[in-house]
């Protein structure tokens, strides 16, 4: 398999925030972010691997800003970084002002998925090849989040995590 | 504010899988659960403060096993630990086998709150006064999650972390 | 079978009130609460008998209390008495004060479900052993409620419902 | 406020049933249909006391018949008695065979709703003349139901109830 | 197959604007007026055919009116005309006032359903033999609606559409 | 208002088709398809207006193709033409397959909204300017369109719609 950029997957959900999705502040539900971000996140793992794709797991979503109800909400993924049978997807969250059009920055998501086949087993993807400098950036933090998941798991010792290790030392 | 114990925020959401939220592998979405847990963990977060509560953010959710429609899901939520004006929200999912009983851990996430006014405001919180042994590791665990997230956010000098870097060094 | 205890079956469904779920005055609808309390009794029903279950019946829902958007409901469901392949399931729905977090009664249901199997026939279940005070005068009044069921539906001589009739005279 | 005949009140919600309201057998989930119910019976109750109304009560609703994914749903309610300022709601749920369209009845209902001014409070509703010999019959009924209700909350001695007495002796 | 009366396949969906359908004017979204016509206008079509039936068109619907939050709607749908294997479905929908039981026409809207078999192909369906005077004008504008969808979509040569060119020489 | 490109409220709304949304044959819903193209159509003639909009009218929706379940599909909404204080929204529908990744069309629609202030006044919006081939086509046929809607709603009189008469003769 030859690599891809994550162009090739990026993936533009634009939807109205509705009055069923909205918090006692009225405000869209954090709850209900996760989840549009989450189904954007799968099709942009799925157009990278081009396979059935399930949430691995959600790394620091900050919500560093109210979305208000009735909001144009911009959700845009690509995917960061490909592991062997796992992909990191980075999801920016945009919100259009509609009365002047600007668009700011909301929130900032990180999904990992892994592609299976029908039975649910997975299987190999793609690698990355990135583009643009934001591209180059992100891809390379993914490395240190991988082994930062590891570590946290346990699964690897933290000093033969040498990526992650460097920020500390 | 005299501290409070994470039993007292304690929150049990158990209800079934439905037809509805589910993925092509007739499992839950993974963007259902994140919503299922982000509701319990603002009731956690709110029977601690006392107060209206918002998602700050959510920190390495790991889906490690997949939940079958028609499942019961029993997700329990508490305060693991809380800082100024926001809380730690540990939340454990378990999976219930209809036929022996026999409940399995699904899934584990952790999820930031924090408290605010009526006009959304930040405002402050009780202490965590942990009992058990687990909720003495997840409280203690929690200010290295706290300095992590600070680190990754540029907001603390990595070697200020001290609880982390003791993991690497 | 063996005898299970009314708590063997304890289910606790703690959830918001969100706005798709409410009425002109603002409060949680009526029929929405029933679907809540739907699911919550058919997974103590499942609980206690291990098997596919389905809705037979509603007896008697009072809506005591009106429960508005943004509340904390508690609907705890467990079984009353257990027949043949049928089982009364008592329902008990809490609303608790963000502020002071009391809780206080908001409504009483009472639900009966038969357990089926995969091709939808009634099987046996195991029968209940009440323990508390309370489980025993929701056990004794279970029989009045079926016979009363019964006479309703034309299905048996008044004369015959002895537990029924002492109501009377 | 003159008499209405129950025929002014008839309200007819004829829908699908969609995927996501559907049980692990393929079949309507019984809270889905109480959910239906309650929405048509409200409209009833408005059309008949044209004030805001809410869910009061829920007596004795039976489940028959399963209704499978994809059929096509009939929900009529019309008023069958009113007091004060409550009003006894029978609903039919009939069920449209696709291929030959004979309808039969897959379920029946009774809700009461309390007709309410804009602040919640409870105002008078017109009277019931009622027509037809089913109405007549229904008419009768909602006496003996609404002195059972009474006696079952404790807030009618049994003695009294003397519509209801005559059914056991 | 003999030919049927609009009326046989009359669908009548009456039911409340939720909270949860509403758009930042507080009336009900265009989209879910659409989806409920749409499912009303399936049922008719399926009365008709005997069939499944899917959505082949939507042709000029006007959204006259607000239909505000809380209202009352009906959906009345029945067949206009039946082609080979399609049909027109001519939907009212109507909005009634709570105090005064008023109803006035809120919006129109046409719809063109296939009858299909369980493999998706399309099946005869019987003849529309109109009776009032409302449904003969409507059958007979249903052609001159056929041909416009024709010729629009490069089907018809503008010069055939007999009934359509009257309109303009 | 100086015009505006159609590339301006260029709209991409790429989502999943999920279980709850599909019909008996597991193919997206008809109405479930319009509602999405609403919002996208609506988000479209806000970033155009800057305005709250509203549907207005929705014009010969054709569903071509069937779009199953777990499908990928991607609507595109921007503005065609403006009017007064209308704009007509061209919406394209497409599907991707999950292997090849493959884009095919699925379905076109046209609605119209109208720009409002915030007590629901009509208010004017400004013109388009079209760039590519396409836009200009789409350009000139929605005048045709709109003399269309007006011979059709009475409002004006064929002999005068000499855009479209220019058909048919």
């Amino acid at each position: 398999m030859s690599p891809k950029h994550p162009s090739e997957s990026l993936t533009t959900l634009t939807d109205l925030v509705l009055p069923s999705e909205t918090n006692p502040l009225n405000n869209l539900f954090g709850g209900e972010l996760l989840a549009r971000m989450d189904r954007a996140a799968s099709i942009a793992a799925r157009r990278h691997s081009r396979r059935i794709t399930v949430t691995a797991s959600v790394n620091h979503v900050a919500f560093n800003r109210a979305i208000p109800l009735g909001s144009v909400v911009t959700v845009e993924a690509k995917v960061s970084r490909a592991f062997t049978t796992s992909m990191e997807i980075y999801i920016d969250v945009w919100l259009e002002d509609r009365e002047s059009g600007i668009r700011t920055k909301a929130n900032e998501a990180i999904y990992t998925f892994v592609a299976v086949d029908e039975t649910g087993n997975p299987v190999p993807v793609p690698q990355i090849d990135p583009q643009t400098e934001l591209e180059k950036t992100r891809f390379d933090a993914a490395l240190r989040r991988k082994q930062l998941s590891l570590v946290l798991a346990g699964k690897m010792n933290p000093h033969d995590a040498t990526e992650l290790k460097a920020l500390f030392i």
